[in-house]
């Protein structure tokens, strides 16, 4: 038995929250009001306010939904992974890819955002946290490591950072050719590194 | 003979790149007019303006100005450094401090205001270059590498970029903790790769 009602209300929120990625990407924090993310997304001021009082549950929403949704696209895929040393490669190109599209560059203005703004980093503190152990857990899964062998969980973290710093990189000008030359050069330590502590 | 006026230009022009950057990293792009700075410098608008014409020209110069005081101040430094494998975990430490204190800081508010102001980006993209130039030549020589080794150049650019994204996670909260251990583990692994290349 479908509820048309009821399947709508969620295709409106999935609407308003793809478009707060969007609009927060383009256009940086300050121009992402709830009313602008409506227009983009269609969907009339009222029922944006209806899904989401204020801008901060939006935004905070949408962060956490396209990120649930990216992590559980790469689990999906992750049969498609080769073996052996190969793996490692593609698992690091994964990973970086996660940190240099929209989803990034969105959550790079909201930190920003935050870092000046009490309100919404009492939000985002969490929130990063959240995606921050999900992003931690599904390298792990893909890399078929153990991180209860010393040195494993900081060695997948600083793969973390690593592509943070690249997704940063990445920011103004199109890093694609120097970043292609660094995932590979990583993939090798972390292969050769992953090999030693094992 | 001194020149009495000229060290006054001199000192006030330095006064309001360093009260600059703390503006930016405290309060944000959008809160740091060229008048704050100004108040926060102790300096008056008529005479900020006479330096700097526009807020972007002040950023400008003072990302520039204080990335080559510090890049300075650790040249000077650099003897006192260790030799040997305590070496690379002093250089990969003192790296990773570039990019987590205030200067880091006051870079991301203002590339990441860039990112939506067409403007500004064109003003920042070359001064971003610049700055990570100098930055990556600082690392090749404090370790000591020379770059026409193949895989060289990207081990160090991977070091610079893994600083950037702890930089980034330290934004929110204190990531002193975290990172002390993945700079322990990133200078095993550096140190690892850089003498299998060599």
């Amino acid at each position: 038995m479908r509820e048309p009602q009821q399947d709508r209300s969620r295709a409106t929120r999935q609407r308003l929250l793809e478009a707060a990625i969007e609009c927060l990407a383009d256009v940086g924090w300050a121009g992402s009001t709830v009313a602008v993310v409506a227009e983009r997304a269609g969907v009339s001021r009222g029922a944006a306010q209806h899904h989401f009082p204020t801008r901060e549950d939006l935004f905070a929403a949408a962060v956490d939904y396209v990120s649930d949704v990216r992590t559980e696209w790469i689990r999906e895929h992750s049969a498609d992974l080769p073996s052996g040393r190969e793996r490692t490669k593609a698992v690091v190109d994964l990973v970086v890819r996660m940190y240099t599209g929209q989803v990034f560059r969105a959550a790079l203005h909201l930190w920003v955002a935050a870092s000046s703004d009490p309100q919404l980093r009492e939000l985002v503190v969490p929130l990063e946290a959240h995606v921050g152990r999900a992003a931690h857990q599904l390298a792990l899964d893909l890399l078929g490591v153990d991180e209860s062998t010393p040195g494993v969980r900081e060695t997948v973290q600083a793969t973390l950072d690593l592509a943070r710093g690249l997704g940063l990189a990445n920011l103004l000008t199109d890093d694609g050719k120097r970043r292609a030359r660094i995932v590979e050069r990583w993939a090798e330590m972390l292969d050769a590194s992953l090999n030693t502590l094992a």
